[in-house]
């Protein structure tokens, strides 16, 4: 596509809280950036919806209420929000926002400097908000050009998830762990993990809700696969985690037993190995961090696990900030070396920005369901 | 007294946990030790029973079930230990040990060294263990000589409380915080801390769970007192958090909704002064540090703050090591120079070995009571 093809304005998917205690959620016609020289213009036609959009999508609004007036391109779809959880909207109250973390497309439009210019024609990731939509303008910096042959599709998951596993793995040599419990662990991020740890051998122990998962987990080469719904699941979880000497968990559930769980099966594979009493415990310091919440219910801990513990949000953006660009980067380049393989993404279904606003397809995104993640392609069904 | 008046032995309390799944608390005769050469043996006067002696005392014991078999000093009592229980007992079963974490008496034998022969007659300090003993013998360097005219009893809380509440302070330092939350704030440690912060110029939250705590604390000075009981409690806690600044808590309860409150009470605190809507919270760290356990029931958060934040076990002795040597001794000197001040102790009651087995007496230490603090004297009551 040349640069002369592309139209004056493209749609926009935004996000809004009214002061009434409702989420809207519709398409804005925004005009196409015309590029500094620094940057480019891409056409994005491929975007993940990840846990941590939803949460931005959809803040807390109960969207089994959500009711749509108007159609296509011009539907408004209007949830409730709980009274109870309206003092945390305050900070974005009659804000309409843009949604999207990641995504990937065609550079159309070019600055002046090489750098931009370079970039002219390629398909390329990006990482920076508002990428549902169907242009987005960025920095020419901000883009991890992608190998010739690399669709769109495959490049559509660059960043979040390849980059939050690695984070993990990072997390766990930095703070003196060797090996490390997941939770949650049959999502795209999970099998990912799998995949770093089974290359690098790191031991990890995988929980999962469902059988069906755990046989997926252990198909792709899984070792130490536990599913907390089997009755023996703190034992089989204690038994995991005693075989790999885990000191560190990440999860993605935030509510529930589960984090505490973890804990406990820490403590108790410790003491396994333990000669004499200690009231307070082992002192061997055990972790879990946090960093979803696929459940939003409190998190409830039995503290069984003596006094040498941490539980904690963990957040990628932070992370990144705290290891310093050097590091960044040596993360970065391991994901582009590694796309179509350890870090490639699987997708249930791809949908347009309109299709966004249909209830039955907000409501299976909104669903959060591990391995069912959805592609929004901004540049499909629409003229432009 | 000079060292011939030593009896050849003496009584020091047992605790111990039987197979059969019950706590035994008895008297033993122990043979008074000879002292090595860097060694003393100190008549124990006063060692108070802190919340950290009541853990191994009576383990998960049901103390409302106890029975007293025997009389006097050959007494037994014998408390049922819940099944559940049982598996976290494994590393001491059948182990008779003795109980007692600090305590003060005087120096009644010293070994050959001129170290030892200083400290004869001496009233001193002591951490290590086995204080609920007649006769305890000590490496001398391990004894803090008091100044002339300091009773046992005022030296007997020395360690504990005064090292953990300058640990609270200089951990707020050296993690980059600025003012406090403490719980259970009417405790001998609470007020502790609390002549320290005002000292030391450093804001803190008092949290209390009854009005005439609030008002004990309040007359002694401190600025800020929130009582949980009080149903405006969350947004009394939130205006003394936005005044004070403070991001970190030193939480003694363990169970129940506290530390998480605290946690959400920073971030709307935080958040007043927010300009712009983050969907992932705050970036400013916001930690508990979970230090005792007054309520053993589940800890139930409620994750209303974001991301940043952390929950996690503090104990003094790990602490102390991971400071250093140098740092820890700079805390010691000032507990001894302010030992009749600032880290004063107050007592309910004092009791004798014998009275540590009497029905009314181990129900009313083991309660746990805010401000209700016993003090043993090993040496009261016996002959000796």
């Amino acid at each position: 596509m040349s640069a002369g093809a592309v139209p004056a304005d493209g749609l926009q998917l935004r996000s809004r809280v009214t002061r009434a205690g409702a989420l809207e959620l519709s398409l804005a016609r925004v005009p196409t950036p015309e590029p500094a020289a620094e940057e480019v213009v891409v056409r994005i036609e491929a975007a993940p919806i990840n846990p941590s959009d939803i949460g931005l999508l959809f803040g807390p609004a109960d969207v089994g209420a959500a009711r749509v007036s108007g159609e296509g391109a011009d539907a408004i779809v209007t949830a409730p929000i709980p009274e109870k959880a309206m003092p945390a909207m305050a900070g974005r109250l009659d804000q309409s926002m843009p949604v999207g973390n990641e995504g990937a497309g065609v550079v159309v439009r070019a600055g002046s400097s090489a750098a931009a210019q370079a970039m002219l024609g390629r398909t390329v990731a990006v990482l920076g908000g508002a990428m549902y939509s169907q242009f987005r303008c960025l920095k020419a910096e901000q883009c991890l050009v992608l190998p010739e042959g690399t669709a769109a599709r495959e490049g559509a998951s660059a960043f979040v998830n390849p980059l939050t596993a690695l984070g993990m793995v990072e997390t766990m040599r930095r703070e003196g762990h060797t090996a490390l419990v997941h939770t949650a662990a049959a999502s795209n991020l999970g099998q990912m993990l799998g995949r770093i740890c089974r290359t690098d051998g790191i031991g990890l122990v995988n929980i999962v809700r469902k059988p069906e998962q755990a046989a997926l987990l252990r198909e792709q080469g899984a070792t130490h696969v536990c599913d907390s719904s089997s009755p023996g699941f703190v034992a089989e979880l204690t038994d995991a985690i005693a075989a790999t000497g885990a000191t560190l968990g990440f999860d993605a559930i935030g509510g529930g037993r589960l984090a505490g769980q973890i804990l406990g099966a820490m403590e108790a594979a410790i003491n396994r190995k333990a000669t004499e009493y200690s009231r307070y415990g082992s002192s061997v310091h055990k972790q879990v961090y946090v960093y979803g919440s696929l459940d939003p219910s409190p998190l409830e801990v039995v503290r069984n696990f003596g006094m040498a513990w941490g539980l904690g949000g963990w957040l990628l953006f932070p992370f990144l900030q705290k290891i310093g660009p050097a590091d960044a980067q040596r993360l970065r380049e391991r994901v582009a070396a590694e796309l179509k393989t350890t870090f490639a993404s699987h997708y249930a279904r791809e949908i347009s920005l309109v299709e966004m606003l249909e209830p039955e397809t907000f409501r299976a995104y909104g669903r959060r369901a591990t391995g069912e993640k959805f592609l929004v392609n901004p540049n499909r069904g629409v003229a432009g």
